[in-house]
């Protein structure tokens, strides 16, 4: 595109109302003029964009992204309870064929047991003081005043409470992490603002009127860190289940003792290289179901992060589990409600007010099954041509 | 949705030809009687199924996620070089309209410089021995054998070049992490196969027959690591720009002394809770870029990492850069050529082969115009009003 | 050493005390004996052996290691008010003279104020149920229980008080990390006592008989872990300065401004690594005094950790802090009361109980003199030769 | 002491020849008067300080650290080969014990293996250029000239040989990570040397003559970092052996099933938290030993970090291996030459030139050792009473 050399006209707005399918024509058509691209099947939307205001800027029509459906996969969980097919947007070819695979051994196995052990959403202001000890001071005085600093935080919200303040000391700064309960939203705005009022209120209390900044950074939003690995951000998620062994064997020729040895290794390596998930790949499925459900995509920065923990028991079954630390997930709000988004939500009967914990567990039961296929067949396809050699009294 | 504690049917599929619209009809019409679902929006795409079967097992139909445009963008690249307009495809409000901000001030300031510095996929198995001592052996072996390596992971692509192998010691095993260059393609299947060809080869010639596994779990795929941010993973594309403090107040409110300063704060915050990125936000542009244009979106993960370093500059500008240390693209193979997709890659000139480097580079310049965005936003809304108190020599 | 390779007796105990000099010179002549070493050193000691039964085992006599005097340091603590001369035992040449002009450095620009911020020695057992829920929900449990819990931790310590306990989820797993203030001590025994009788009270409180071990190893004894950083492990201890620009251009020939500007490099660097510490070299003051004031010096592992922050300010000056952020030391119990370390003791006036905030102060007044007068020689010696190409308007 | 208020005097030195006996008496004498402090036993050492020019400044005594014995141990290494008594210098109760009684279980099943697997000393400069594009051509530029640049660093010293230089790219920054072999030395003076001279090469040599710093904090000197545990600073060791399941009932009373039933719990522990080391205490071992060596005892920072990985034999037995990834140890120059620390190598025949590595591999070896004595001890003492309702078939 030679033309890109040139500068370059600003993209055209809608003064009265720039959510209208004449607008976003005029922008693709905007498009066609200054790079020579059609966007024909950008335009090719099936929904009234005035359903848009709170989620994007600047429309101009659609990505469609493949929709597969993988399952049934069973699942026991507190919220999710049964049998569920599961909507995964992706264009990565066999993940729906992976991820079915190992819904049906999960199933095959009795299903899924699935648990959301904690959740909170987090704000992090930093205050800024002269030194250490008037930090240290002002740390006191927010433990001491947490009943007030909490319902001047819950001014602004009807569904977000808050639950504690973490507080992390460096130099002469005080970062206050605040952790809240957010009902069915993922809740990122609902904890700014409930923050900056919490933080406002500090300030005109507090003797000093002390200066902070809303975010310092250790929030840590749309980053993975080991603080959210910690201490959770969203939702912090079990799914676990004990794969027989004659089963495992039947669907994806690699028993449950040659998992169990693998497993060894990889964990080995995980460790060493300083992996955010010492399981095989939950950003495959999470980031298919997001797409797919209108959750904010981003997201899986945080959300693929994960801890696995494994038994091999006396019978030669297998104990697995994963646990999501971080499983930022909404049923309400957001791009929740979107058109093709609504109807995905609905395969799962999870659209809405009280359904997020039903959604996270579903997510982490799509993640387990993931890691069942991808660990087996790594070890069937790849391993098993040496596998005789294999021997039992080596490490 | 009561049935959903019943045993539920398998997911139908069409002996023929499972890849037409009446296939994915019929799939709807299943999700309606199982679940109760209405699938109307989802079955609304507008491009022929047949194309999919690289794509997508059990095609259902498509998740419409709205689509802005922000812009234009001035990058002074090697491969990108001009004014570009950036698709985005979100559901998160204000993503668009917070990029475009940002793009406004690096194009007022003279234009985003963009490099990709090194770039390598990997594939890492992990060979197997008795002990430390024989492993090591290998590892020397292997080093003497680098030639006869490469040539036999070369015959299975034209395109991959292996470029070199890292050797990790643990007890007695030892991962081998094999460096490709993978041209225009993101590579992750393309380096499973030569590597699967090289480690052939190896336990052919090898004396010892060695057993070992094609993923050792250091590759780290799907996973954030440190190791990626070390050595690179996908392509290390540094974005760097001067920003006129001027223009900076003008646009945004807030002094670049002031964005210095506060830096000094975010950083020591990154640094304590082990986050993946020490800057703000570089998962939001790329995500809504990566789903517009067909990458695999799962890479987030990776593709989210990165490192920041600036300079308050004497004369009052401030130099600013951020280095991606895993992003993973593609502008050819994968996602990239569906039908949306296709065309909002035409909007960069980014389709194809021999692109892949330039849509790096204005992946690059997108993060950093929303690193100023984000940046400065949270000094000027949340900061500015206790700015006066921030005196100038105090921590 | 050919004797090396022959089947050798077990070391000589003595029934009846083996703590006098006659064992412990019997083992010399053993050694010599059995491996031809002459241990005429080893056995120079000057104290008593019999005050050594809870310090050591098979005591054979001392290593002798070389200490030298740096200061006097200028503290202005909360506890450590005035100038000291700092012990430094090590064998590393230029140690105690770079600490030294650091130190003149501090003590030249008013001093270095010091605060502890926080304190907590840790055991973290960790229990083990069928599955996540059940481990949820006795986290629960847990959380109602805490001041019988307390109680029942305290009734083996008069001096460790429970503050909180963490509770970390994995699968089936509940990881509690107890906290406990332990007084002079650095309470490592203490606590595991402590958390022996509670998770033993637990076990017979709770209608389910829990399992459990005594250590899930998140504790982290005597390793480096990001949970120390976050949250604290021993004393979080702070010293931080105002670096006048006249007087670091005087003694070590660099201005503040290079200083802040090599930060910016440092800190990225650091950041890139995955560094314990993003200063410069806190083990080897921290070290020298371990070992002078008979420490457990295996605690360099956790205690060298750190996080710096700083800003120049407005007038040129330099203010500098650093946060060691898992600092464990004594002034009573373990090694502080032998002969050397108690003599050590006395010249910090730190000797006994009620010493060990002042102590921890000391420590990290002497550590950011480490800081200052490293970075300063990088920059002088090997930096400054380039120095005038250093355009101040350049990243 | 109420005279640490007042401003002190400079401690005093002896300017003909400071190492003598008179000149540490009399800065005995000057504490003595300044603070109180008699430091009798500090006085009591049994060697000239006339050999101390290298290893102290302001010599002023010693301080006595107990040292006792433990052992036989018995190695079968490439370098360490028979049975080996450990000299351990140490104030902590128990440790001499804890180990001796490891020691006692891997000498009855028939040894420890011990491998030295890679050697790297580093020093890391970093080379700062106006922009990301020139720090590339930079980096190619410096892969060019590998071989004058190794000829310019290998001027300074006939030990050191510099192996290969990483390169690690942030924004406009090229950090260089020198990597040497350093022979019986730890190197850290000799690979600065070395860094310095070529540094000063390229300056001469590139036409920018490009600006650097010597330490771009990336080498980590005296801190752990994930670079460290993935490439290498020091020695990478493994030891490694098997345990018999019945000699391991018989001496610590756990069973081989346990303890790998544990192992998965610690290392799930150990990766949550983020630990530089997923075993149990590898400082403890190594600070005694370092500390009787004369070993920079400092470098615990960076030696403690350790990755384990273990199996359970199909016959009952354990294999168990730990790999320390920057052990730094010497045995020739530093502290190793002083009077007690040359005699504690000589009990290990491991003074002088030629005996690093196996002076390496009888470290790993006690490592090991104390890994299965406290991993076992945990077990035992703390699992074993509600050991019966350990269920076999539950995680």
């Amino acid at each position: 595109m030679s033309s890109e050399s040139k500068p370059r006209a600003k993209i055209p707005r809608n003064k009265d109302n720039d959510y209208t399918r004449d607008a976003a024509a005029a922008r693709r058509e905007f498009v066609r003029e200054q790079t020579g691209a059609t966007l024909e099947h950008v335009g090719s939307y099936s929904f009234d964009p005035s359903m848009l205001p709170g989620n994007i800027e600047n429309f101009t029509g659609v990505a469609q992204v493949p929709l597969g459906l993988a399952g049934p996969l069973r699942i026991n969980g507190e919220h999710a309870r049964g049998d569920f097919y599961i909507p995964m947007a992706t264009s990565e070819g066999t993940l729906v064929a992976s991820y079915n695979r190992g819904m049906r051994l999960l199933s095959e196995c009795g299903g899924v047991k699935t648990t959301v052990v904690e959740q909170f959403m987090q704000r992090s202001p930093v205050f800024i003081f002269d030194d250490a000890l008037t930090a240290r001071e002002f740390g006191d005085w927010i433990t001491a005043h947490f009943d007030a600093i909490k319902a001047a935080a819950e001014t602004t919200t009807s569904v977000g409470k808050l639950q504690h303040i973490g507080q992390y000391a460096i130099g002469p700064l005080r970062y206050l992490r605040f952790n809240y309960s957010t009902g069915d939203a993922a809740g990122q705005n609902m904890v700014s603002k409930a923050t900056l009022a919490a933080c406002e209120w500090i300030v005109r209390t507090h003797p000093d009127k002390p200066r902070y900044v809303l975010s310092g950074n250790i929030d840590t939003d749309k980053k993975h860190s080991q603080i959210n690995t910690l201490l959770t951000r969203g939702k912090r998620v079990v799914a676990e289940a004990v794969i027989k062994n004659d089963v495992l064997k039947s669907l994806m020729g690699v028993s449950t003792q040659d998992l169990f040895r693998m497993r060894q290794i990889s964990q080995a390596g995980a460790f060493m290289v300083g992996s955010a998930n010492n399981g095989a790949h939950a950003a495959n499925g999470l980031t298919a179901m997001f797409i797919a459900t209108g959750q904010d995509v981003a997201n899986i920065a945080e959300s693929h992060a994960a801890t696995t923990y494994s038994q091999l028991l006396d019978n030669g079954d297998y104990y697995w589990s994963i646990t999501l630390t971080s499983l930022i997930v909404a049923t309400y709000g957001g791009g929740t409600g979107l058109a093709t988004q609504k109807e995905c939500l609905d395969i799962l009967g999870c659209y809405g007010k009280g359904k997020a914990d039903k959604f996270a567990e579903i997510c982490a039961g799509v993640v387990l099954a993931g890691e069942t296929s991808l660990s087996s067949a790594v070890l069937a396809g790849d391993w098993v041509s040496s596998h005789d050699q294999f021997g039992r009294n080596r490490p």
